[in-house]
């Protein structure tokens, strides 16, 4: 591992990368957050879900829209004009989860990670929100960065 | 476990609770976040951190800022007048993990989780936003809630 | 008809109301947006949507993420904490029309009408947008005041 | 009618169209709204109005606003860097309305019609929202696309 | 001078003030924004603004917007449910001047000074914005409180 | 001086300026804003904030998120993609001075001053904020563009 941390400058203040030289290229990103559950609380997501409802349906929009807003909740963050957004809801009922992976593309001078764990994180956060009123000790258990291309290096876990 | 989803009307769409008869009382709620790192990595942000540097000061702003905006972020949540957001930032090298904690206060018709759910998350991926160019697979590993009281049944992990 | 536009002060500038020596009351309004279209368009989104699906969810969730933030878009509206939105979604597939009801309520010194003018408007243009690319002359058709109860004097269509 | 709603996946699922691999072209659209209210209320924004008043100043500035956020209020839309909005208000008093016709441009992978019709509604509310207090009856009669063009396929009423 | 700054807590950390405790009260507070230019470029203001036209207006909106916004603009400011703002400009063509005074009213546990200076600010960078195209130079040459009532000490300059 | 503000139509009316037939150009502007203080309380400020502590880092913040944001404040601002903000803050204890300098930077069909005034701004204020707890009386004494290059004609104070 090289360097210090790329948002801090030499005398340690954090600031927003200067991507002023760097050339636009097509940048993709893709994200996931598992939120897990009584096998129970996750039947009754999947019977609100059933066939296509709204509690998929809630947390898919909450994703977009907040990916679109990911300069405003990430303070080091550069404001991306996203060409595509698309997160994805999967209910396990058997083993109580379900599954967010968000996608983001932009064809910018920086990556769209921040984008697509902004989405799928929210995303999460959406659907703990209508599943807390019947067990309040659901949880995030993992978010994390699945892809990214189109950068100086690509990453694929 | 009794009912649907508070969330779900009896057609299955979605709705934002109506909390018109309820009435204000004192609300507190608190969840974690967990973003776990390389010891390498979180020994930079320990570095960049000392002695009460920027990585923290970042994360503890961004968590404030969208504990303010929770409602423009979860579709169904409905706007609370803030009266505190304390998120806390502690770093342990040897375990690599990074951890946000963040109190949220309101006087309230409906509770705080939300709001501090979202400050720790978003106060998180902060910290992820500064640590990835270093080690993008870094994971944020659970996001839970710890306490909440001033509703109609407390709740404590 | 009496006086003068009451956002306007002697000398005609515009001003947002002072409502700093009201009461709180309980206030709710109720408005109605019509979007008209083909037949044909109406049974597509009709279709797109049985039996709980995504047009008529995403109609809704837009409105009610507008309500909340009505103080941003309408210049010389107060913020108000809202306790309830609620938009609903009806498609007549003979009449070629998908119409939104908001109903909004909230403790407040001053009226809610705004909020369910907004949330209506705001569901309709979604509507409008998911709609446009089969019928790019879809027309919004009329968009009203439907109730409003709780200020000086009650309105009622 | 070809096809299904473009916004509804195979799935049915409401997205965000991908435009990631579509060429920036200048795109132009115009949309118009029309508040009808009674002939006096007309005289009496034309007068708030005389010469170049506040009435409909604030309506502008609504109506420009409003567009640069058409990403934050319709949920599948994407985000534009608009080179250009312009409202224009226009008050009928014999006739009792006040018309706003909104145009936008930009050079951008898909077209401006929802900026165009956010900026007429939202400028319309704000109209509504000055005149309610004398004439609460106050009703958006038409809210429709005139022009666009740069697209696939350019649309005039 | 005693204490510290109410804003950094005993580890220095900077922090939002918790208010719960604190009991509604009502508050007021006004400040003042001074733009300087020559008085060619104010005597275009004022005739940009005669007799009451729109560089005034759309100041004044500014900052009645950015008013309410104060808490998403100044990290550790609450959310204050504003009940008034009512922001004034005069023009000094001789003086070269164009003054904003804002004024700002709540109903709450904590004052609302920032309010009154983020809409005198806005205000003021409002027409730097329509100013600088003329004349680059143009300084906002002091921002100050003016007063405030309503919390444990009042100020008045 | 030639000519009327560039942001008022032959009417009178304020208007966005129409740029989409300019071409993109690499754009710079630079901003400072002064807050003065006793002595005293610049010595906190700097006690507070030493090495690189809360007060400094939560300005530098704000400004770099004003800035991402300046189209929703200035009325008639463009929505631009900035690829760069600089905030830098300095305390001159005995002067009693916080100074808060600014840079921006982006590819655009217009100009970065506004901003870089608004970045300097809101950190000014934001600082304010800290202060008035122990000082009221403080004041942002001067926010001015100390430089902008890239378009029709370069500026530096």
């Amino acid at each position: 591992m090289d360097g210090a941390l790329t948002h801090l400058d030499a005398a340690g203040n954090a600031r927003m990368v200067d991507v002023s030289d760097k050339s636009e290229t097509s940048r993709w990103a893709r994200a996931r957050a598992v939120v897990r559950m009584s096998p129970d609380a996750a039947a009754r997501v999947a019977a609100g879900d059933a066939p296509k409802g709204d509690v998929a349906t809630v947390a898919r929009i909450a994703a977009i829209q907040a990916a679109k807003r990911t300069d405003e909740l990430i303070p080091l963050a550069h404001s991306l004009p996203l060409t595509h957004v698309e997160p994805t809801v999967t209910v396990d009922v058997e083993q109580g989860t379900v599954t967010l992976v968000a996608e983001a593309r932009v064809a910018a001078r920086t990556g769209v990670e921040m984008e697509a764990m902004v989405a799928c994180s929210i995303g999460a956060l959406a659907v703990y929100d209508m599943v807390k009123g019947i067990e309040p000790g659901v949880v995030i258990e993992r978010i994390e960065l699945l892809d990214k291309t189109g950068g100086k290096s690509d990453f694929h876990r």
